[in-house]
């Protein structure tokens, strides 16, 4: 008997069992079946109807380049702030002082090779570096391979001179952001670096693949050096950086002249622009995403971070033709002062926290307007894999990279232990030919890249305000 | 006892599968290992010494464009030969008879909307068109959105007048192979079914997604049609057919004018450029490899197939470098004719069927030089599993596309029971803001993708030669 009640309750487990599963695939099959359906239905509005490209025209050509405390970046701020409007949303403009260097005239360098032999070349001063003295430095240089190699110097070798940092981007890397963070600090710290050793300026390679003629700008920090110690840093373009190798190699005692014309005035105000959807289910749980307002002051800022904004607006017109009601708060924040401060995601993580808002996941586009690959999440291996179970709905589009990586400079400040972070990883492969330079315009990006990629972002916000992270 | 020796027996086998196993684990472990570094080396090569980019800027500047026929071509076959005898190995020219097919003077068109009021639009005559008469041809237009439409339409609608095919390639088409692919049939056929319908004439859209004012050319076909009812046909760019449609919906008997100067020659010969290294353990085995020589007159002919064929010749410069000695023949072909007869691919497949040689695999690059992404299959679905089981490999370069799909036109003929055919598939979203027109130049080819394509190629001819594909 009583192992006839076992066999009974086996069987009935089993029939359980049974049951159960064949629940479960039905209404995984179900749930699969739609959500293909509503992807294909974003992709389709991304490519077919999207508004990203017009946004990033007006953005490139209407706007232009935007560096914190410019004209640019309030014309920015105004446009954006516009076009949510008109996208039925109620923008909130959140506070935020934000540093302002200005580049001042254009700057101005040569080589010296002998008496009167002079060779121009062309360079940009770091954003945050001091101006060169009016009448320019001349003085002779000293070349390193890596800041490395600065630090090791002997202080003999370096007082008195120009510091020459000529780290090159290593090619072999796959990922070029791996390449860019390898040698990143010569451009960052290089200066800082420098002083210790007595030189009286700093000139450092590009952080690009490309041989050209074009420097790339970018933040550079003198720490808390007093302002009296600070000198100039500046970057030349790879062009010009292999020609100042080579012709040192011939004579080491060439000279090289340069002049900027930069400062740093005042913080002034700027704002992050934020604005949401309510959740119709729970309101309270936050899914947030954007890019940065900000760019350097040369080129369009296009890739850098001009598509990542006109993405995040497409992911909100996609919502709003598809006549989708999010169950979740879904919520835009275009960051102020990325660049050379950081300070928009500062502030906003800061208010955030102040409020004690639960934000699920957070997603920044800040890698180019490049064909789309995948994300890169920062957060439990739990929630990065229950995003990655979703992979084959992304299949059709080619995306497929769902790995641990660096989210974004703008949400990394949201890190805690609930929140799962997340970066869009297009392909990397051309980023680096067009950052923080006078190449980063608009004809830069392809159209049908930057749409896939709102609809990638779309899409995997889709997917988490149906099933959330737990 | 019976069962004590069950047991035994059980153990026995128990330790006998977990010997097995681990020896098992330890050899693909083994190979893994030693694989993966031989790729690593493999790309590190592309991307540190790579001289695929070399190759492409002096295709692109010291040769040209070269459309069969052309001096260009005859250049093209001398320097590819050049460099693969530089790179240490035999080559073998194959003659080939192919057409001649010339432009002569540019064509002149425009769009007449009222007497003396004439817009000029550009356009390009299609490959193996005729010429109109020496005064041109002015007709009134009708247009189609299909060439299904103009199959439909009624012959009243047609006769005398120019045929207008305005077919846009489908935006939210993922993969632009597919879009082009879907009409592509009005430019080969657009003439062919006009003429059936009085048409004097066929004017068809450029088959790009991007609208701007460069015609794209490509190859139409008259079939059997005799000389004498043959009808000129240009593309249109895809600007200009905005522009005529929305011209011919304010006024429909708007006329269009066009004069373009092309004839076809009689046949002249080429040659296909083969180079082998024979395999030490198989040489009977045969992987072959390439792209095509040839390009359209226009532009560069950079992504088509100047990429294909440095990229190519870049897989020997590395198994040179890397001092491999292939088990099976590794054979390099570079392909006559592709872009208006397809002769190379099909001279190819007769004479080593002739030969009766056994092609293992064919791997052809002609999608573009951009960042690779994968290879599309044709072939027995157990020998694309086994390809595919080396995925993992490839994770590291992005590479995760192993599908079934249309390998290319050059090594199609090869199509048998037995050999493995494959496409090397980069990103495909800007090939056809390029593709046949004056603007696939080697500015729009980016060096690191360039060489991470063929680098791949190179990986999967490695993995192939050491594991075959039986």
């Amino acid at each position: 008997m009583k192992n006839h009640k076992k066999l009974n309750e086996m069987k009935l487990k089993l029939t359980l069992f049974f049951i159960l599963t064949v629940f479960t695939i039905k209404a995984q099959f179900v749930d699969f079946h739609r959500d293909s359906v509503m992807l294909r239905n974003i992709y389709t509005q991304a490519l077919t109807e999207g508004k990203a490209y017009n946004w990033l025209h007006h953005i490139c050509y209407n706007v232009g380049a935007r560096l914190s405390g410019s004209y640019g970046e309030k014309k920015m701020i105004a446009y954006t702030q516009e076009e949510l409007e008109k996208l039925g949303l109620k923008v909130n403009l959140q506070s935020v002082m934000v540093p302002h260097w200005v580049r001042g005239l254009p700057e101005y360098a040569y080589i010296e090779t002998a008496k009167d032999k002079t060779i121009n070349v062309p360079i940009l001063a770091l954003g945050g570096s001091v101006a060169t003295p009016a009448t320019g430095i001349k003085a002779s240089v000293v070349e390193f391979k890596s800041l490395q190699d600065l630090e090791n110097a002997d202080i003999n070798q370096v007082v008195g001179k120009i510091v020459f940092l000529n780290g090159a981007l290593p090619n072999a890397m796959i990922n070029t952001f791996d390449a860019y963070g390898a040698c990143g600090s010569q451009r960052y710290s290089g200066a800082r670096i420098a002083v210790d050793k007595g030189a009286v300026a700093v000139i450092v390679r590009s952080l690009s693949h490309k041989v050209d003629d074009h420097p790339h700008t970018g933040v550079m920090s003198y720490e808390n050096l007093p302002k009296s110690r600070q000198i100039p840093a500046a970057a030349i373009s790879t062009q010009g950086a292999d020609l100042l190798s080579s012709l040192l190699s011939l004579n080491p005692n060439l000279q090289f002249y340069f002049k900027q014309n930069c400062r740093t005035l005042a913080d002034v105000p700027s704002s992050n622009v934020i604005a949401e959807i309510k959740g119709s289910t729970y309101p309270d749980e936050i899914i947030a995403f954007g890019a940065h307002l900000d760019s350097w002051d040369v080129g369009h800022g296009a890739h850098d971070d001009g598509a990542g904004v006109a993405q995040s607006m497409e992911v909100i017109r996609i919502f709003n033709h598809l006549n989708y009601k999010p169950k979740r708060t879904i919520r835009i924040v275009l960051f102020a002062n990325e660049e050379n401060g950081a300070r928009g995601g500062l502030k906003y993580a800061e208010e955030s926290k102040k409020r004690n808002e639960n934000h699920i996941f957070a997603l920044e586009s800040d890698a180019g307007g490049f064909a789309p690959r995948g994300f890169a999440f920062s957060g439990e291996a739990k929630k990065i894999a229950k995003v990655k179970s979703w992979g084959k709905l992304f299949e059709p589009y080619y995306i497929h990279l769902f790995e641990k990586g660096y989210p974004g400079t703008d949400i990394n400040p949201l890190k805690n232990d609930r929140t799962l972070l997340a970066g869009l990883t297009p392909d990397s492969q051309r980023y680096f030919d067009h950052h923080h330079c006078q190449t980063d315009v608009f004809e830069a990006v392809n159209k049908r890249e930057l749409e896939l990629g709102a609809a990638t972002m779309a899409s995997m916000i889709y997917l988490i305000d149906q099933y959330g992270l737990d």
